[in-house]
């Protein structure tokens, strides 16, 4: 017997038959004798048909009230997965963000997750029952209904594992795990058994969107082991746990690819103190997440930053800086939106040489041309054409032999 | 100023261009100066649309979860409107049950109203804020979510106006008010200006579909006055309250018809002590209201018991007398589902005579033959043929001058 928390995401529970399929799921995990806390979200499509009506009524809804009307679309999936799993001869109660004890900060939105008072969970499962929990959503000191922002559901799943003492935490998905990279680009992607913590953030990072950083922080955080795989199937997904020695021997896990990226360079720019400052604090005054940043100097005392941006800020951080820029003298502020990011992730990198030069070489080899590289630890990132990226993302699998694991 | 309580029913809200419209009419009443809580049922369809889906996972769903289920429709609305409300410039809040304070007893779909703990709404009242409560909802000392059952945000909107202590308490829905008969059968039927909440409960017991009883019976007990009317014009409605003296100058104030009666006839029976009982006691066991008992006893020591049921019971009535009839001996149990009621109902009954005399009298002017009748104290109630009952309520209406009122 074994306590196991499980997720189903959105389009596991996107109608009445779906939802009847997780509660067959559910009820042979049960028929094993295993205890189940099961975190659902809101069928696929509900959450942005609210965020529509919101919109029809008001142009810029109040965080606290789309909160009240967001929380509307788990508290719906939690009572019928319930019903589902009554009509299915399993004992089952649902159990709302607030009746789960799943206290927060004020933050409407995008609220952090503070403490969870796990005991009426455990003690009705105590009871024998399955316990349907709503995803994403939580309750503040004042009694205020808060959501926990993208991926929510993931982290109640990953904070009640933590909280109930689970022995599994299967994160249901619409893909089958984590893979070596995207399957629709690279045919011979592979699927990971296991993957570190720290890959899996970076992979998140990347542009890998199988899970939200965050989810994956607070698994970390409270050693929480948790296993993507797929509610369509029967097939073992990947294990998400802490770094362990063998993990090193693999040098790369993973290629992503993020092709939501623009290219700012701010050029001419007089090379004194405080000039790269006054760039970064009026994008971070703009809420703008700048990435892979380069300075160069020239020898006539001017100096080019270069550094990426998410696509969808381009045009808002060109209108920030354009001010800066006057100030600081003279330079000139240049928007380039046809570049990707391509990114190798592995914790073996910490103790094998030579990544990089596998890594330039292999895209040399094609002949694509390095715009910009950064590195972290595990992490080495060049930002490259975007119309050729999958073709470069193909040619790193390979060359890291990405296709021989698993 | 005044502090008034509002409720707008499922089509008042039913959609986003609704919701905006109704945000409009607080908007007028606010800049008038006035405190205002609102309460909401869920968009029309809605709830039907949520029990559609509950019944596709499972025949018999839950009580508990069904509520869990059903307060999404309310929750859903609440937010819109203060969203609605913030759009027009207007400060408010949206409550669920819960946060409203509206505690109830443990009795799921059907759950009574305990205690109502309105400091919070004060609260926000005196700091200028509109109030919006979810309707038909609350919550039992287990922090369960319950719903009130049919008619619920009508009970939510009265048992708040008593609690808030409000000025006035307006029910706003898709009928004008109450009329002296149903305007589509009765061309000539008119709005009454006010009524007793006696002959409110007389009429709607006798078919009138305004309110539901329990409503105004909360509106009695705690001496809430309260108007019905229409939120798709500016007329004024009808004025429900305690009955004053000049109100029984009007003889009769109404006529309801309710078509969806049948009766049942258990016939031959021996007369001894105890066999009625045993009759009623096998309906009450099997939760099916009686009314218009009538029993005739015969020379031969046999006798007849004649009553009216729910059309929708008369099925379950029939089967569940079945065994009762043999165990008493000979009887025989006949159902006849083409009847209705016809009731005329008024305060003025009680120092007039004469009434049933007009009414039987106007029946026998049109031909219409009289099946069975009861009386309280201010109503008297015919079962008639069903196909005549317009024509019934027609001649009855002209009869006691009904036309002429208001």
């Amino acid at each position: 017997m074994a306590r196991i928390v499980q997720k189903y995401g959105g389009t596991s529970v996107g109608d009445v038959e779906r939802i009847k399929k997780v509660a067959e799921r559910i009820k042979a995990v049960r028929d094993e004798g295993n205890e189940l806390v099961v975190v659902v979200s809101a069928r696929a499509g509900v959450t942005n048909e609210l965020i529509a009506r919101a919109q029809a009524v008001c142009k810029q809804p109040s965080d606290r009230e789309l909160d009240m009307l967001l929380a509307v679309g788990e508290q719906e999936t939690i009572a019928l997965t319930a019903m589902a799993l009554h009509g299915v001869g399993v004992d089952a109660i649902s159990y709302t963000g607030a009746q789960a004890g799943i206290f927060t900060d004020k933050i409407h939105t995008k609220a952090k997750i503070m403490t969870i008072d796990a005991r009426p969970i455990v003690k009705d499962l105590e009871a024998g029952r399955v316990v349907i929990v709503a995803g994403f959503q939580g309750i503040n000191e004042d009694g205020q209904i808060t959501t926990l922002g993208r991926g929510g559901s993931d982290l109640t799943a990953i904070a009640l594992a933590a909280a109930v003492k689970a022995d599994k935490c299967e994160i249901y998905t619409d893909v089958d795990g984590v893979y070596t990279a995207d399957p629709r680009v690279v045919k011979d992607a592979k699927k990971l058994q296991e993957i570190s913590y720290d890959e899996m953030l970076e992979l998140a990072s990347s542009g890998s969107k199988v899970m939200q950083s965050r989810s994956v922080e607070f698994a970390s955080k409270y050693n929480v082991v948790f296993e993507v795989r797929s509610s369509f199937n029967h097939n073992p997904g990947t294990i998400v746990k802490q770094e362990v020695a063998y993990m090193e021997k693999v040098v790369v896990r993973g290629v992503a690819v993020d092709k939501d990226q623009a290219k700012i360079v701010v050029s001419n720019i007089l090379d004194k103190p405080g000039s790269a400052a006054k760039v970064f604090r009026a994008l971070a005054d703009a809420n703008i997440i700048v990435d892979m940043i380069v300075q160069n100097v020239g020898r006539n005392g001017v100096a080019n930053l270069t550094f990426t941006v998410p696509q969808t800020d381009s045009v808002r951080a060109q209108k920030a800086l354009e001010p800066v820029v006057l100030e600081i003298g003279g330079g000139h502020v240049a928007v380039q939106d046809q570049i990707a990011k391509l990114s190798v992730v592995g914790v073996g990198m910490k103790t094998h040489s030579g990544v990089a030069a596998t890594l330039f070489q292999a895209l040399a080899n094609v002949g694509i041309n390095i715009d910009l590289i950064s590195t972290s630890e595990i992490k080495i990132t060049v930002a490259i054409e975007k119309a050729r990226a999958d073709e470069a993302a193909r040619a790193v699998h390979t060359a890291f032999e990405l296709d021989k694991l698993g």
